[in-house]
């Protein structure tokens, strides 16, 4: 039976500014990817967001991001791969240590945004990501963008990865997301990104913005937890999965 | 035979700025306390100081402050036990984090500057303080001023406890520290400094400034590691200490 | 024929996070104190928010504040007159700024949350505000709580000063606010709330929660520009204060 | 007769943190570039700053930087336009606050790191930095990297420009620095800095690494105020242009 990981960036909120409706979107969701503090997130966020994982049986994961709370991690910053080796064991630590206090197991770790994307392009960023994790704890399983340097940094240092696609998002023919500078990047039909979905789970492929249809490993879905109609959206793509005979199971198992 | 150890607070630099001269005091220091990156330190700091503590063999502490970098973390801030929990298990587990990757423990937590001395005062912040390192791991231990609510929260939660003591600075009768906006509260004559720790070492006691013997623990003394005579100054408490038959030795080693 | 400003916290937003319905408030109020970075606020907030007010005619006044984003500078913190002297000036300026370019001028300046509070008790503090606005520009008025420190420093400075009362707080018999940390701190009913208001503007009277009558000088009336109701319940306030006469007018005319 | 700035970059300490050794540095320099807050300095250091300057008759400018205080603005950011007009003003008017509450004025701007490299080659970034700084005043000076986009959009804006050389620094053909990734980027030899210092201010011409000669306009020289022999090159560069016979006068006049 084909399984695939649903995940969902939770924890963005920062002191008094909320962002998110974590608790609404946990129920229809596997996987959560908790902010650690640099672009968004604080120890205290951290902490809730953690124990609410852990009461609705969610795999946790580390999202460490870029130091840039102003711009959300969201702004490519000129970082060197030692800076962000170092980077990703602070925050990866931090949320650890959360997990610790609960007695529950840290799952993966997702960059988030700017970090993300670097690593997706950059192999040397991609490996010192990688390794970083790998040093931490080489159980870890490192999601990143299916067909990216993330993935095969993760299988050169010897960790598990994670094939991440994304429902609503359209694709280059050469596996890469379309950039949200471009007027197509975003599915805006909701029976199209779900059957997308579906495509790239039961049969690996995905039709890019060319016509071509391409692989793609999808292990792990990225869905969003704000948003009028999350829940509902989730939801949706949980029963079109359910039909098509796809397990929703959490990342590792 | 009598035992002690020597800590220190180091990897206080960051980004660009530079603060005290690790390399010089690590030979004849026993115990390091690592900022965390909250009131000094950062992830590439945090990184260089873990390595250069493991080449000297060197036990290593958490250091965690309060969030505020530009006061040092010297400012009291009016922030809520919950807060202090969060921050000290965050800034705990980034260190650990380093720790993991070059396969050494973290063995003990020592609080910084303002939130040392809210805890010393304040049981409700001590125990926070206490119940965090617990949480994240019962063997860690805790480092608070001698006679402090810091040590009586430690014993409480099940925590190991080290008394420590201030080779420089003068004691009220109550045994707490006088404090730095008094004239007196620093011994500036080295051998008084150096008769004082011996004495608190062997015997136990110290003299107040108003002339009365105070009882006071000394598990771990605490040493600066900036100012031109840094090294000679420990060095030659550590030749006071031998000739006492006092054994200089890592905490919890 | 007696006037009075109604003053509202705006541009709290900061990078990606929102915070307030700024453009639904605007049209009710006449003064604007904008959130400088600090406590809330960046620079792209600021920009936004000083064009809103511009477009809206609206006074706009500095709302510098402790720097704590994380804690929206509402945390006590030790930090010395000097330093609170300094931060005034450096959040003022900054704001001044934004008013240069859009060729309006700075009203006012109201400190924010524990800086307000700090300063309505402690005359150092109070002072150390009052010397840093009027060292920028003696014409600025400086907002402060009526009855408090503030008000005394303003006027020793030889700045003006305007009396602020809000509108759902409960007063203590001394004229100081009664603490958020006791239940009765707010008033939950919207007419008790008004009645208060066209009293204190009317009259310069509030009775206390001790039963007594004291007397409150009533330059601006604090409202808040968040909640669901808050358009409606500063319309509300101004339909009693026009019955009563009373004409609604920015701050320094 | 010819005549020439000194300029130096000042107040880049940080809280407890120290960096460089701005005293020394005054009595040889007439001009002054004052770190804001972003990428180094903060309001306590910025009043400190200004104060000294003032008291040493030297031009005041602000050095606005890349919100980067752990990079020192050193690290490319992507950063819009938009955003970079903003973080400009928000710099400029928290530095000029503080020359208004000493009655100096604020004299030029010259943005700092990694925002001076950018702007440098970027025409876009160059104008947003040029129109935040002729909105807040068109009488300010924007000091930038002679032969670049800065200078074009000063001049474009409206704005005095003045064109920046270095004396340790060597250039290539086109007029751009030779990138600090190169190892021939700093000249090492004093007596050959200072000879190219005189050549550029008297001949208006540069000899590149590729050994032609170019031209390059050099209305102040930049100088460093940290280092060991920092003074004492400073004032071997003043007793060479003497010499040469030209006039040492700080910007603007």
């Amino acid at each position: 039976m084909v399984k695939v990981d649903l995940n969902c960036d939770l924890g963005e909120s920062f002191g008094n500014y909320k962002i998110g409706n974590d608790a609404n979107i946990l129920p229809v969701i596997t996987s959560a990817n908790v902010a650690c503090g640099f672009h968004a997130g604080d120890e205290n966020v951290m902490h809730q967001t953690v124990k609410l994982a852990k009461e609705n049986s969610i795999s946790i994961g580390a999202h460490p991001g870029l130091p840039d709370l102003q711009g959300f991690g969201r702004r490519n910053m000129d970082i060197n791969p030692d800076e962000i080796y170092n980077l990703v064991v602070y925050q990866v630590g931090a949320l650890k240590a959360f997990c610790d206090i609960y007695g529950v197991p840290l799952n993966h770790v997702k960059p988030h945004g700017a970090l993300y994307n670097m690593g997706a392009r950059d192999s040397e960023i991609a490996t010192a990501i990688a390794k970083a994790i790998y040093d931490i704890d080489p159980n870890l399983i490192l999601v990143g963008l299916s067909n990216s340097k993330l993935i095969d940094a993760a299988k050169e240092v010897g960790l598990n990865a994670a094939s991440e696609v994304f429902a609503d998002r359209r694709y280059e023919e050469d596996g890469q997301l379309v950039s949200r500078k471009k007027s197509n990047a975003v599915i805006e039909n909701t029976e199209d990104a779900i059957n997308q979905v579906v495509k790239m789970v039961t049969e690996g492929k995905v039709t890019s913005v060319s016509g071509k249809e391409i692989d793609i490993d999808a292990d792990t879905i990225c869905v969003h937890g704000d948003g009028a109609h999350a829940f509902e959206f989730v939801s949706q793509i949980r029963t079109k999965l359910k039909e098509a005979n796809v397990e929703v199971i959490r990342l590792g198992g």
